[in-house]
């Protein structure tokens, strides 16, 4: 059988958008006598669309697009990912579903049996599970059709099982002769080699060939690399979509190709990468078309700029450099440096007469009271309004350039430099912006060497450093990488890496900061835990370990 | 049999503090020989605990403290909400749990069957359901226990159920005398009326009394009223617990009672109480005890100060007026009136030299453009950072003033306005506020009437109204309630209400600033859908319809 996958970027709520996508795909691929087309989990919705399932007029919009999709089908078949419904007596019969089309109708529908419901899915919210798998007979071959968490319960391959049935070991037992499994799932470091694996071993057991095909783009902050997988049956895998582009396959489950082994390439690479095709995607679906960022002279926000050039184009990319009596003369001279080697514009604002001014107007109000980081919040603000109000003058997209380490110990100023549209490196920490900068600059230098190796201040007071306040970011984001992705206890972290009053500080001012990244901007995703919807604490609270 | 219903406020996390509260009221009520004293859902790590039941070591610390109340039982029975674990092929084998103790030990546990996972619920990621439901025979009856959601989904009352099975039904198909219900069901208006009624029709059919006790307290947005309630066997409510209070009942299943049949009061004294406690219980619990509000003039901002007052005392409340060139003269001195009426401090500080500094400053970026929505975002956010830097020195809770017509169609700056640590009124609508802000003056002037009767202004431009950007709040609350509420179609709406330029325009408005909320301060939720985690829309998506 030979089959197309349709890696495609679709857009949250864009149904027609979506549908044409779809229809374009199919047709562009049909000339290649391929036997079925396939397409993503929920394509021609967008992935996740969330609340917007709720919404009556929507489902129906999508069921219309769906079964409009249907009518334009050949003999090729076409599944796609889209929502369904089905009155029952009980629960909402909403699906998640596989559409199979072919000779202009709707000739098969699959629902998705395993709904998952952690980290940043929510699909019991929306979706009632199916009640059962069917194999559906076409061209000689016995389709054996899954939806992404599908085939995530394996008991061949997990220890221990999220779910109590298996649908893909259900499928192979009532005679599939192929599997396909239509996903959406998000990136995160390492997940492609995971699935690789998952799905070596499962089609490896079960002696079948798999086509799963993935979207691409990102949505909001969740960022999808494509990278779909053919295997053959003796699990090996056979083709590998694009990483981080639209791509379309042709899979041939008789042929032989030769075998790909790897699948992911080096953090530094997959994450920069990952985070251009986020902030890119950000924009292009929200319509921006330039960006805006304010560079302090340190390395968070030289990355992110980099960043911007190469999601934007150099001369859509403009930075505000914003000195204040505190900032260091390096802080403006390495700044220039790096504005020569991207080539883009920038400005220079001085927000010392505000904060003069500001400190006057208050002055009888703070009568009697020390100076303390109020002073340096108020700096901090000085600089997210002047960014605000460029980027409102002038339709620049501000790029909010806190790291994952900061956002973790609430290190950053609420309405200041936390202001911004997207956190384009709040997934990554402080010791792997300094890995990517380096990446950067493997060829030549393009963020001066000033900026990587100087020590990071916030310059909100004369000589301030980081780590008066925080301890070492190599030891900081060990410490945060335990608790925050590993699921490691206080007890666990303090005995892999001693110091337990640091330990439990720094356990303590991430549980403390819920309040300030409640009003954050979202956070590209790339790692399994990030900071958003995946992660949900109570803001008030009082846990004490 | 007796009864204690024991309605406490926990707070979220605070083992220690919540079992001395559930030990404290056990031992509160022992002389009165009673059978069985009851505690609501989850009460000993408080509700919802989100995230913190995935850390391995807070399910330790909760199992533990659980232990350690059952040692302290003597022959009187102690029921309460908490968390179990049972190790388990599939699945977390993490429950949300009834713990039953007497004589020293825990005797009996009954798993939460129904887990409710929307709108602001979330248990499906957290817990495993119950596989079954049993009774348990103490001092001659037969308990029938259930938590909350499970006496959500009776067939007599529901005409779609959304779960299969019926937990409740079990259990008096099992032979049980008395039903206990534990709770923690967050307030909406309406929702206390709703409670009596299905519970009523429930104890009715099965012709068994109910003792139903439910938390009571504010958990960041969430409010939960308290109202415990007591039925006898005819379906005849017999006793309520205290509303926005601690309460402690004793319920006896044989005597006979005065029938109640007014639960709730008016939506003006409902709400009203429940933003005061709501507020109230967020500095509390953040060890917040001073409040600062901006003054604008305007009726939002003056009820916000007015439900400051109730929450902190006048002592502690503190306002600043941050007039413009563009504020009307009635501005001040309104808010003075208020200032006078409430008793409580004020300071008075102008943004004019420093939104003319920061004019001045920007002069060259903004060389060729001309004065827009950035000029206005501008003022409301130097009145932000001011009311930010008082908040940092003098460690006030900073108060959100913004109303939920507002926060619905953007009418907020980000930023700017929208700062602070809480949306006191933000599930309120404008034509609400008028309401509550009438209902408070019903025996004096409190809230000057010309705030209550000027029309609605920013007053960041010459002349500017509302109702130049807006339709007017009667009807943008009516568009808005529809669509947010009660999940309205646009087509559904325009023939309720006509003018389909409008409703589309507002509904977009709705959908296209998600981007805003998203960074919006929590909101004390009133309505039975608020803005905040129990509505999750993508801020990139494209949806028109």
């Amino acid at each position: 059988m030979k089959i197309s996958l349709c890696q495609i970027n679709p857009i949250i709520g864009d149904i027609e958008g979506n549908k044409k996508k779809i229809i374009d795909g199919y047709k562009k691929v049909i000339n290649d006598k391929v036997d079925l087309v396939i397409f993503p989990e929920l394509i021609l919705c967008g992935y996740p669309p969330q609340d917007l399932v709720e919404k009556n007029e929507f489902r129906k919009a999508v069921l219309k697009a769906s079964y409009e999709i249907a009518e334009i089908t050949s003999e090729t078949g076409l599944l796609f990912g889209t929502i369904t419904e089905q009155l029952e007596e009980v629960g909402t019969g909403i699906y998640n579903s596989a559409m199979l089309c072919y000779n202009g109708k709707v000739q098969f529908v699959q629902h998705k049996s395993l709904l998952p419901n952690y980290d940043v899915f929510d699909e019991v919210r929306y979706f009632e599970s199916a009640k059962e798998v069917y194999i559906h007979e076409f061209k000689n071959e016995k389709l054996g059709i899954s939806i992404c968490e599908d085939i995530w319960n394996d008991s061949d391959y997990w220890k221990q099982r999220r779910y109590s049935i298996d649908p893909v070991q259900s499928l192979v037992d009532k005679g599939a002769t192929v599997l396909l499994n239509i996903s959406a799932s998000p990136y995160a470091y390492g997940r492609r080699e995971e699935r690789r694996e998952m799905l070596s071993v499962l089609t490896k057991n079960d002696k079948l060939p798999l086509a799963y095909v993935c979207c691409v783009g990102a949505q909001t902050d969740l960022i999808f690399d494509g990278g779909s997988m053919c295997f053959n049956s003796a699990g090996e895998l056979q083709l590998l979509g694009k990483i981080y582009e639209e791509d379309y396959l042709i899979f041939d489950t008789v042929k032989k190709y030769e075998v790909i082994n790897n699948v992911e390439n080096s953090y530094e690479e997959e994450i920069l990468n990952a985070l251009i095709m986020g902030l890119s995607d950000y924009a292009k679906k929200s319509n921006f078309t330039k960006a805006l960022v304010g560079l302090s002279g340190g390395i968070d926000s030289a990355l992110v700029t980099y960043i911007a050039v190469q999601s934007f184009g150099k001369e859509n990319v403009h930075v505000v450099l914003m000195p204040s009596e505190y900032s260091s003369e390096g802080s403006i001279k390495d700044s220039e440096k790096l504005i020569n080697n991207l080539g883009i514009s920038s400005s220079l604002i001085t927000i010392q007469p505000v904060f003069e001014k500001i400190k006057e107007v208050l002055k009888d109000e703070f009568n009697g009271f020390e100076e303390n980081v109020t002073e340096e919040n108020l700096q901090s603000r000085i600089r997210g309004i002047y960014l605000m109000a460029i980027s409102n003058k002038k339709n620049y997209m501000l790029c909010t350039t806190g790291n994952k380490s900061e956002m973790g110990v609430g290190y950053a100023t609420l309405y200041g430099d936390m202001n911004g549209a997207l956190g384009i490196i709040a997934d990554v920490y402080k010791t792997e912006v300094f890995k990517i900068c380096n990446y950067i600059n493997r060829d030549k230098e393009i963020i001066p060497n000033e900026i990587i190796t100087k020590a990071p201040s916030a310059e909100l007071r004369p000589g301030q450093k980081d780590e008066d306040s925080l301890p070492p970011y190599e030891f900081l984001d060990k410490i945060l990488k335990m608790y925050l992705e590993e699921y490691k206890e206080y007890n666990e972290i303090v005995e892999a890496i001693g110091e337990p009053e640091t330990v439990k500080k720094v356990l303590r001012l991430v549980d403390l900061n819920e309040f300030k990244r409640k009003q954050a901007a979202p956070a590209l995703r790339v790692t399994t835990k990030a900071f958003g919807y995946g992660r949900r604490f109570p803001i008030v609270q009082k846990w004490k370990r």
